[in-house]
Order: C-alpha cells, then sequence, then structure tokens
C-alpha cells in the first residue's frame, strides 16, 4: 500500500537537507527546513520539511514534529501574506502516491492564490522546473517578511 | 481582502458547535470538534475544527490551538486509515474565499482517495448534500477505529 511506504534516506528532500541538491532556502533552523518548490503552482508555492525526523507521511510522524512543523507552517504563511499579499493561501499535505504525494518525506505545502489567478498542476513535470533566479527574487521577498 | 473576514460566531461551524445544525460526529473533545463533511469529495471526507477558537484562518489562530488541531487530525487520519483502507490521504486547509474556503471558522479537510476513484469538487452544491444516514455508516466504521 502506497501509505506503508519504507523511508528512502536518498528522497529529494533528504538530499536537500544534506546540500547534495541545491535549494532556494526560505527559512531554517535545527529542526525544519523551509524551500521554494521548484515546480511552483503559483507564484511563492513554499515547502516545509522536518530535517531530522525520517518519516514518510502523516501516519507515522512523531506528533512533537507534526506540531512543529504546522507552527512554522504558519509563521511562513504569514510572510508570505505580508511578502506578497496573496487573496487567499492554500495548505496542502499529500499522504501515499494516490493522493499526489511525489517525495516520500513528509511535507506542507503553502500555495499563495489570486482572485482569477491560474494554478498550475501539483509537481507537474510538463511545466518545467522553475529558474532558480526567479524563484530567489520571491524568497529574498518572503525573508524579510519573517 | 479576503485573508482579513472578521470571524462571524453564527457561521455553519460555530451553529454546528452549539449543535443548532446537526452533524455527524467523529471525534469530540472540549478543544476539538470532527466531524463528516456534509458535502464530501469521497468517502470519509472529514473535519476538524477548534470548538474555542474564533479564528478565520491559519494566519490568525493561535499557535497552540493549531497544534492541537494538527495533532487530532493525524490521530483521526490514523482512523480513517485502519477503517477505510484508502490508497492515500490528502490533507487540506483553505484560508481566503480565494483559496476555496467556504466557511470563515478554520478547519482541516481529510480527504481519503483510492487509485482511480473519483473526488467531487470541494464545497459543490451541485453535488448535492450527503444523505445522513450514509454518512453515519461510514462514521461508525472511523469512530470504532478511533
Amino acid at each position: 500500500m502506497s501509505l506503508r511506504e519504507t523511508y528512502d534516506p536518498d528522497n529529494i528532500f533528504a538530499k536537500i537537507i544534506k546540500g547534495d541538491i541545491p535549494s532556494v532556502t526560505i527559512y531554517e533552523d535545527d529542526h525544519v527546513l523551509s524551500f521554494m518548490d521548484a515546480f511552483p503552482q503559483t507564484r511563492g508555492h513554499t515547502l516545509v520539511i522536518p530535517k531530522q525526523a525520517q518519516a514518510t507521511n502523516l501516519l507515522t510522524v512523531e506528533a512533537d514534529v507534526l506540531s512543529m512543523l504546522i507552527q512554522r507552517t504558519q509563521t511562513i504563511a504569514q510572510a508570505i501574506d505580508r511578502a506578497l499579499a496573496p487573496d487567499g493561501i492554500r495548505i496542502a499535505q499529500f499522504n501515499g502516491a494516490a493522493a499526489g504525494q511525489s517525495v516520500f518525506h513528509i511535507h506542507f505545502h503553502i500555495i499563495p492564490v489570486w482572485e482569477g489567478g491560474a494554478m498550475k498542476p501539483h509537481a507537474d513535470p510538463d511545466s518545467g522546473m522553475a529558474d532558480p533566479k526567479a524563484l530567489e527574487e520571491i524568497a529574498v521577498e518572503i525573508r524579510a517578511a519573517l
């Protein structure tokens, strides 16, 4: 069952945590890393992940790690609100491939939306990876609002 | 701005908490109420809301209330997993009408999904309200797994 995946220590987010794959950082402390989604559904699409916990999803993550994740997600969503002034913000957290999960390291999506604005599909390779320089320009604004 | 709505103490979830509008309960304690979504996107679509906190969304809710909400969301998602054996579970939390929020009392959606299964649109009046008896049959299974 897809909700019973074994944690793969070489998943792409584990590599981002180790610094083996680059990412555009929004926030980092000992326990949490937040960075721009490389396949953003909207301008400002940000991810929040635990750094120490090797949990694939919501069903298996420790409760205190989960609390920390949602609190950092809130803080970063507040900064995105101040920096980018969206009309709305979607929080999404997918568990299992059937639910749209594509990296099996638990993560929260923060997706700012604007009235009448388009939202690209989730993790859509056809949309292409975002230009890291363009992501960094947005990240500068969000970090300044943290 | 839609992310700056004033809390309306007569919103439909406030009425459900007071018992003025019926709902099919999954779980209740002093701080949290969980019940079946009356317009379910999939079989087992469940909501988790705070009972005391008068917060419209993620930006304004107190951090400790938020922690409690996500921890109860986890516990109930685990029960849904055991009871209904979905292939995946989506967690969604919408802030602002532009993001799809339709009731301005903060809430988490737990949406079990199955491979190849359809997912109805969010809060779609065209889908019609679910039959409370059908919801209760599902709720019995989830409550037994809590």
